[in-house]
């Protein structure tokens, strides 16, 4: 018999959203000790909230974040509002008790982040920071892969994260849309965004990044703002790239854009080892590339991995062979783990500790394109 | 205020849990005037009945599918069992006035198909055959670039249906699992399983097929029975392929089989027209290929359309630009309209009639496999 | 120290140059015992076989093909003119003892064919036709993969050949550019232009076709003829597809079409065994597609084998790995096997014999569409 | 009637080789006023040189340069030696009145270079540098594109030139096949050999680089010397990544390594503009990808442009559309310019004084990976 945990969501945005997909699905394709209920959802605007609480099925719906904090029947809170409210929800919600799930970034900077950190420490509960694209099968598979040696050394990490949405002059920033695009929404531009991804499953991948050097730009340098309908100065980094040292050794080479034309949000990587390299791309996520030099030398070549088979990661809990799951199953996945881990009493990767992680090289990106030098990174 | 509509469920394999997973979602994604209730799943062993119930939270379960039929309650049957047990279901559910969602092929035959057709006109019966592909978004849009002419004259239409999961001999035919093989059960091999999908999309795409010339083969004679033990004579279509003259004066090639290694469900299909070209494949469903020859001629190429854009069909309900859907989406977009229609009084297709042509085809297709002739077909 | 062997080359079209840049070339990669020498070019028209020869080297040119045969400085023929007089050229050549490199398809039909290996038999000269595609590096390493095995038996084969350079009305029949079109010229249109080629990979690959059943089709009716101005009903066929038997038990799919929008020479295959498949493209004719269902299941993938290292066939006498080769060299091969079979008194396959194999299913195909069933093939 | 013009390599290795194949080739394709003959190969081995001299059909042999350059008769001198011996060659060569053909990179640094350029240019000898694969016809049909204003404001270039050939420790530095593993006689590692490539073609479509920032690895630290069987320090840099900015405010992403397992000579680059991008790899070289926003928003996606039909760059010379070239045509092409301008009196680029440039960026990123920060460029 599944034990009920009762969800509170705060933000009815598209994270909103994927959360909520995913809290509707989880039990019907995996088995799994505890049953989420959609108990209260969260947002600024009353008659939004209503309407997303009765598409979705939330018993009841709030414009006061504290009132989900303050309910005893919520049993997990899950922030989906913009990063600069992060960590004031969070730690409310730590020293209430409940069980965390914060959308990335997990704050605002390096600094926040460890007030985070400690706060839901020493309250002891819960927590998990949804970095989602490492549950992607073929993404959890290249770990699998690593782990299990197969590349051997490696000498090469290189990610990019590239979207086109924002060349246009006319689109404005702050706002529910595009609160992305305001710095003091956001706190930084695609550095928080979207490398922020790319770095959660690099480390995850290949461990810690030691020394960073970046540059960053910001190509539109004025926009409206939606809030005020003023033209603003924009804060934000438009583009950003980075070269890096991990701590084993190998090179990296991360770089991000809302102005690459053609691409809607291309997450890719490639991890280059002795043996074997690994490659991947989100705008076909349920293909992994992989190419082993100890191959036959006449039938070697990257093979076109398509993650569907039962023996995948994940993938025992879909459909079959050849059918392909999309982006939102990352969210399942996620989920599924949680309440997994939730019942063993275990934690679930990544946690805000680990996403504090990613955070001080977020900083230190910014830091390093501030100064235009290499910038060493302390994980204490 | 959404209305609700009991759903009977007969049949809880592979295609209970796409119906179910697409009933469950559809709300949350789509502004429907009709929301679809869990009623009752019906299948032959009653604890797999009871634990699908519970899984996806049916309010009952039955093992026997008359039952379900007979209860004034439910609104819409949806039948997922074995073709040869679709006629006698169907027919019943259309005496009783139930909406009916059946899987495809609609029949064992035309023959049967036909009577089907009667009955439920007669009845008339709001009636729906789950040729699900139609509705991936990239098939969609080959439909809509069709029809608005793009590609003008039609010169060739070519589909392919490749699986690769029956070529050992040790896969038994027969039961819950590879009923599909066994030829009372599926009434053929992959000429109903596969070729059907592949019928239905062109007949949609390119009008009538005139006339066909095919062949068959079953490559593994003979097939240990999962239900007798016994080894048993194996009476379907390992592999079929046909060539055709569609009316428009275009030629088909259709080939399927279930021993081309390296293919999961490599169903693809491409379109030759006179300025104009698509081709899509159902292992990267999110694309569609397209060539235009009016491009200037420098810049011409065929295109990969990531079809995740919010102009695109459905997926102004789905996730942001980039972030592709998966296999089970084609389902709820089918129950999505099939309920839109509903509610309009109008029909959705591939209705019973529509898809009787495609029954038609196949029967034509194994006849002509049979003689080795030429086989014209009528409609009438 | 490599000994001379005169060429006298007939034709100076699209297949005159292929030939002569193999010839100029062979040498220079390919460490040989003869050396080829441009002695004569041999065209209908004067001052453009003079143009040729002053272009490649020749050392003399003509306009009458039977001084080449005459010359007795003439080790080799090489006949890259119509079809309709590869016959009675070749046939002179042999009888006047000379070497002989037949353009493909060999002959007008299977008929004539059978005439042209009698007599080149009974000279005892050797003799090769010019299926190039055969010696792509790539499609050399089907051939190897197939004969080490790794493919286990053979269950399909699948073969296009699609073109779209004839759509338009406009395009003319006969002439020096436009002789395929012309049925006089070229006996047949992509039956011995196109699926030609198909075949002769195919049953080197595969073994005997043992019967076939096809479908032509003319498209476009009429068109003026290049020479004499006037509309004249087209005689040859616009596309043809074929469904056939191989005598290995496994099941070919052919099809060509000039029809194809978007597909300049597009010729391809797949063939798919008990434990691996094989794909290949000439559009990217340096790279093969292989799946081998031994690999590991979590990293089995079609490999994209890049055909460009020192251990693959022909390339260790190219450039270095990564760095492709194209079309022409498709044609030095064939010379450098030639040559280096003359030396050791070897025939060079496809020989006149093989190429008759080849004319009959061509044949057979055409006989098979006009009749409209299925046709058994007989290599006597 | 074509004039003679004498040509003298120096250097019998790979690049000895793709331009004798080029010397050879050119005249057969293009129409050009000058025919190149193969007048003497020079290198350090006497066998070598006379057997190369016999297999591509050289008047002579020498093993001293300096008769090259002495020798009345030479009227262009090709420089395929290494790296540290291109200045003395190349200003011998231009005080002796001859045109020059020099590999790339031009010099071991942008002192040296500097001096080669004045020499030459005081000489007022044609000189040209062999960055070939500005050549490949997508290349230069990307800088079409550019040149048309398709793209508009460019955003990002991003470049990467990956190889695996060196990842064994085992593979020597130094020696006929390994000198670009030799500091002394390379100057540099993928930096000059690879890099050098990448800076040209993006300083060709993009202008100038204003400032970089780089990071340089050298992964096996000690190999032996193929010349004195002594373990030695390895000079070069194995992996070389750097940042820039452009002067027309584009970002810049370069990245080279000889340890990315599974890319023999990835070349890549794209462009990302305000309305289109372009990608192109050299595994690949006849394809172009391109991606136009202004296209109707459902048929939008990235274009593969098969570049082979006559109205590209380069392509009405070859054969017909659909029949790909390869690697060795870019020297051809090269050739085909440079004689073509010889006989108008105009420049050839790049010539030295823009291999230069080139130059003068490798050194600025070698200097800055030394130092950990950002170098600025001055071209003064």
């Amino acid at each position: 018999m599944r034990k009920k945990i009762n969800v509170g969501l705060i933000g009815y945005g598209f994270m909103g959203r994927t959360h909520s997909n995913a809290y509707c699905k989880v039990n019907h394709f995996f088995d799994l000790p505890y049953e989420p209920v959609l108990h209260v959802v969260c947002g600024l605007e009353e008659d939004k909230a209503k309407a997303f609480a009765d598409q979705w099925g939330y018993r009841s719906y709030t414009t006061d974040w504290r009132k989900v904090i303050e309910d005893d029947e919520i049993d997990l809170v899950d922030i989906c509002v913009p990063n600069n409210v992060h960590a004031e929800i969070a730690m409310a919600a730590a020293k209430a008790g409940k069980a965390i799930l914060c959308e990335k970034p997990l704050a605002l900077n390096g600094k926040q982040a460890r007030e985070m950190v400690e706060v839901v420490e020493k309250a002891g509960v819960p927590n998990l920071v949804s970095f989602n694209y490492r549950r992607v099968p073929a993404v959890t598979l290249a770990k699998q892969l690593i782990d299990e040696g197969r590349l051997g050394r490696i000498f090469h990490y290189r990610a990019n994260f590239l979207q086109d949405w924002t060349i246009s002059a006319q689109v404005p920033q702050g706002g529910m849309a595009t609160w992305r695009l305001d710095v003091k929404a956001a706190g930084s531009g695609v550095t928080g965004d979207l490398l922020a991804h790319c770095i959660d499953t690099a480390m995850w991948h290949n461990g810690h990044i030691k020394s960073v050097c970046a540059m960053t730009e910001t190509f539109v340098k004025e926009r409206m703002h939606a809030e005020t309908g003023k033209v603003e100065k924009v804060g934000i980094d438009d583009a950003c790239m980075f070269m890096c040292r991990f701590e084993n050794g190998s090179l990296g080479n991360f770089e991000s854009t809302r102005y690459a034309r053609g691409h809607k949000a291309l997450y890719t990587f490639e991890i280059n080892g002795e043996h074997a390299s690994i490659a991947w791309d989100l705008h076909d996520l349920h293909r992994l590339s992989y190419f082993d030099h100890r191959d036959d030398s006449i039938v070697r070549g990257w093979r076109s991995i398509h993650v569907t088979d039962a023996d995948m990661p994940y993938m025992d809990k879909w459909w079959v062979p050849g059918l392909q799951i999309g982006y939102e199953h990352s969210f399942v996945h996620q989920i599924a783990d949680f309440l997994e881990n939730l019942a063993k009493g275990k934690p679930t990767s990544p946690t805000f500790s680990e996403a504090l992680e990613t955070q001080l090289v977020c900083d230190a990106v910014l830091s390093s394109a501030k100064k235009g030098a290499w910038e060493e990174i302390s994980y204490r």
